[in-house]
C-alpha cells in the first residue's frame, strides 16, 4: 500500500522525469486538458447539431472522471512529499488541498457534481470548466516565471500604471469637454470618453468613437503621441524583467550542472 | 500653540511615516481625493436623477471644506519645515504658498468660493475640480520620477520629437497632394491630412480617413512602415530613461541602508 | 569536363565572390527571382488584358527554363564541394538534392512540368511559384540569422507565446460571456470572440467587432492595457536576440580580420 | 570688403554662437522657416477668403526675398570657411553651391523665380516650398544624427526590412488565395491584399479590408501575432542605435570639456 502510494506520488510529480510511466501520464494529462479547453471553446459554436453536442457531453463526463481520479490520487499520495509539513496522514493532506494548484484541481471538477443536486447556471459552469486551462501551469514554468516577475517588479510596474491611469483620466476629461457639445451621443459622459481614451492610448483604435471638432482632434493627436511613451513604460518594464528572469534561470541551471560535474570529480 | 503647530506639521508631512495618526490622515486624504475624481467623472453621466445629483453636491461641499482645512493647516504649519527659507512667520508662508503643490491645493478649492460671488462657467469649474487628481502626486513618487526623467532626457526626447514632427509634415503634405483630387472632402487640406498622418503613424488607425488612390496607398504603406521606427524613438528613450531612474533610486536606497547598518556598527 | 564542373561550382557558390562572372550570375539570378515574385503578384490584377497575360506566360516559361538549368548545374557540380559527404558521384548528389535549398529549387519548377501531364489546380501552382521568393534566402544572411535566433530563443519565445495563448483564451471566453446576449451575431461563439481578442490584443483594432455592454467595455479596457505588456514579451525577446546575434556576427567578422592581419605579420 | 565678408560668414555660421548678432539672425531664420512651413500648410485650407490669400502671397514674396539674400550671402562668404577647398574665389563657391544644404537653399527659392517666366504646376511648387522645412536641419543636430544612425545600422536594418518584406509577400499571397472567392471586390489581387497585409502588420488596422472566411481569419490571427515580433525588429534596431549615438555624443562632449579643462591647467 505504502509502496503503491510512493509510486503514485513519483508518477504524478513533475520534478522527477527520468520516470517513463510518469512522462506518459504527463503527456496524456496535458493532451486531456488541452482537449477540454478546446471542447469548452467549440461547444459555444451555434452550428453544432444534437449528436455533436452528445459527444461533447460524453467527453465532459469522461474528463471529469479522469480529473477526479487524478485529484484523489494527488491528495492520497501528497504525504509522500519531502516537505515535512505534508507528512501527517490527515493534516498533511488538508494542507496539500489548500495549495493553489490543488484548489484549481478541485474547482474545475466540483461544479459537475454540484449540478447533479442543485441547478447551477450553465454560463457559470462553463467559466469554471474553462479554468482547467490553469491546470497546464503545473507543466509550464513560464506562467510562474511571469507571476514572479510581476511580483518583483510590482512597485515599478505599479508606478508606470499609476502614471498611465492619471493620463487616462486627464485625457478623457479634456476630450469630453471638447467633444460633448458636438457629439452628445458618443461623448455622453467622462466614463464614455474613458472608453475612447483607452482604445486610443493603447493604439487599438476601433473607430467607433472619433473626435469631430478641431479642438478634439488636436487633443487626440497630442494624447496619442504622448501615450506612445507612457504606454511603453509598463510594457518595457515587464519585458525587461521577464528577459532578465529568463537569463537568471538559465545561469542558475548552468551553475547546478557545473556543481554536479565538480561533485562527480 | 507652537507644539500643536509642530504636531500638525509632522502629521501632514509625507516623509516621517512612523507616525500612526499621520498615516491614517494620509490614507483618508488619498481616499477623499480618489472619491472626488470619481465623483467628477460620474457626475457627467446623463442617467443621474435629481436625488443623486444632490448627494454629489453635498459630497462636493464636504470635500471642499476638508481640503480648505487641509490647505490652511499646511500653510499654518509650513514654517516648521527644516529648510531655513520657510522660517519667517510671514514670508516663509508666502514662499510655501508659491510652491507648485500648494498652488494646486489652492486652485482646486478656489473656484468653489468664487462661484458664490461671481458666475463661473460650470465646465471650467469641473476642469479645475478634476485637477484634484494632481494632489495625489504628493503621495506617489512615480509621477515626480517621470517628470525628472522627462527633464533629464529632454534634449534627446526633443530630438526624437523633432524628427517625428518633420516626418508628420512631410507625410501629410505628400498624401494630401496624392489624395486631394480623389477625396476632396476628407483630404480637404494639409491640416486635415495631418490628422490622418498622426492617426496612422501612431498606429491608432481609426479608419475615418483612408487613402483611396494607388499612389496614396503606396505612400501610406511606406509611411506606416517607416513610422514604426520613428515613433519607437521617443517611446524607447522615455522607457529606458524611466527604468534607469528606477534602478538608480533602488541603488540609492540600498546604499542608505548600507550606511545606516555601518553607522550602527 | 572536370575543370568545367569545378568552374561551374565556383560560379554558383555564394562564398567566393572575388569571381567576376560569379557575381554577374548572382545579380542576374537575384533580379530574375525578384521579377518572378513581382510577376506572380501582378498576374492577379484583374485589369490585365489578353496580350499582357501572354507576356507573363512567356516570362514564366523562360524563367522555368533558366531555373531548371540552374538546378541541374547545381546538382551536377555539387560533388565539387569541400565537404567530403558530397564527393561520391551518385550519393553525393542525392545528399545535395535533399538539402533544404535544393528542395526549394526543385519544388518551384516541378509544378510547371507536372502541369504538362496532369491537370494541376491553378491556385496551388501559384502558391508554389511564389515559393521562389525563398530562393533569395541563399543570397541573404538575415533570413538564416532570424531562423537561428528563433531556434536559440525558442524556449523563451515559446514561454512568452504560451502566456499570450492562455491570455487570449481567458480574454475571449470572459468577453464572450459578457457580450453574447447583447450581440449574439458578432459574439456568436468563443472562437468568434477569439478573433476579436486577437485583433484587440495585437492593437490592430479593425473595428468590425466591438463590445457594446458596459461589462464588455470594462473587460476590453483591462485586456487591452494588460495585453500591451504580454504582447511585448515575444517581440522584445526576438528583437533583443536578433540584435545580439547581429552584434556577435560583427565581432566574429572583426576577429577573423584581426587574425588575418596577424597571420600576415 | 574682406572684413565685411568675414563678418557675414561669422554671423551665418552655426558653430560660433558666442556671437550675439549671429544668434539673433539664427532665431529670426528659424522663425521665418517655421512660419513658411505653417503658411504652406494653412494655405490649403478651403475656408480662406480673398484677403487672407493675399496676405499669404505677400508673406511668400517677402520670404523668398529674405531667403534669396541669405543664399547669396552664404555663397559670397563661403570662401571664408577654414576648409582649404573652399578658398578659391570661383571654384570654392561652386563647390559650396553643390553641398546638400546649399542645394536645398537654392531649390526652395528657384521655383518662385521660374514661375515668373514659365508656367509651373502649382502643386509641384507647393511641394518644393514645403522642402523649406529641411532648412531647419542646419539648426538641429538630431536629424543628422538619425541619418548617421541609419547609415551605420543600414546593414542590420536592411536585414530586418528584408525579412519584413518577405513576410508581407507571403502573408498577402496566402490571404489573397483564402479570401479572393469570398470577397472578390476587396481582395481583388495580391497587390490589394498587400495593402491589407501592411495595414494589419503595422497594427494600424483601418478596418476597410477585413478577412471574412474562417481560413482568412486564422491566417490573419497568425500573421498579426507573428508580425508583432518581425515589425519590432527594425524599430528596435533603430531605437537602440539612436540611443547609443546620443550617449556617444554626450560622452564626446564631456571628453572635450575635460580636455579643455586640462589644457587650462
Amino acid at each position: 500500500m505504502s509502496a503503491l502510494r510512493k509510486r503514485t506520488y513519483e508518477i504524478l510529480d513533475i520534478g522527477k522525469k527520468q520516470d517513463k510511466i510518469g512522462r506518459i501520464i504527463d503527456i496524456f494529462l496535458i493532451l486531456l486538458i488541452s482537449l477540454n479547453v478546446l471542447s469548452v471553446i467549440l461547444e459555444t459554436l451555434p452550428s453544432l447539431n444534437e449528436q455533436q453536442r452528445y459527444y461533447f457531453q460524453l467527453f465532459e463526463i469522461i474528463s471529469v472522471i479522469i480529473f477526479t481520479v487524478e485529484y484523489l490520487a494527488r491528495v492520497w499520495s501528497a504525504i509522500e512529499e519531502q516537505d515535512l509539513k505534508y507528512h501527517h496522514p490527515f493534516w498533511g493532506r488538508i494542507i496539500y488541498m489548500l495549495t493553489p494548484m490543488a484548489m484549481i484541481d478541485l474547482i474545475v471538477i466540483l461544479p459537475f457534481y454540484l449540478s447533479m443536486f442543485v441547478g447551477v447556471d450553465l454560463r457559470f459552469m462553463r467559466v469554471l470548466r474553462l479554468l482547467r486551462v490553469f491546470k497546464l501551469t503545473r507543466y509550464s514554468s513560464s506562467m510562474s516565471l511571469l507571476l514572479q516577475v510581476l511580483h518583483r517588479e510590482s512597485r515599478s510596474i505599479g508606478a508606470a500604471l499609476f502614471v498611465l491611469f492619471m493620463m487616462i483620466i486627464v485625457a478623457s476629461s479634456l476630450t469630453y469637454f471638447a467633444e460633448h457639445d458636438a457629439q452628445p451621443d458618443v461623448f455622453s459622459s467622462i466614463p464614455a470618453a474613458m472608453w475612447w481614451a483607452i482604445v486610443t492610448m493603447t493604439t487599438v483604435g476601433y473607430g467607433d468613437v472619433i473626435p469631430a471638432t478641431v479642438m478634439g482632434k488636436v487633443l487626440a493627436s497630442m494624447i496619442s503621441i504622448m501615450s506612445l511613451g507612457i504606454v511603453a513604460l509598463p510594457a518595457g518594464l515587464l519585458a525587461s524583467g521577464f528577459s532578465e528572469a529568463l537569463r537568471q534561470r538559465r545561469r542558475t541551471y548552468e551553475k547546478m550542472v557545473d556543481m554536479a560535474v565538480q561533485d562527480g570529480v
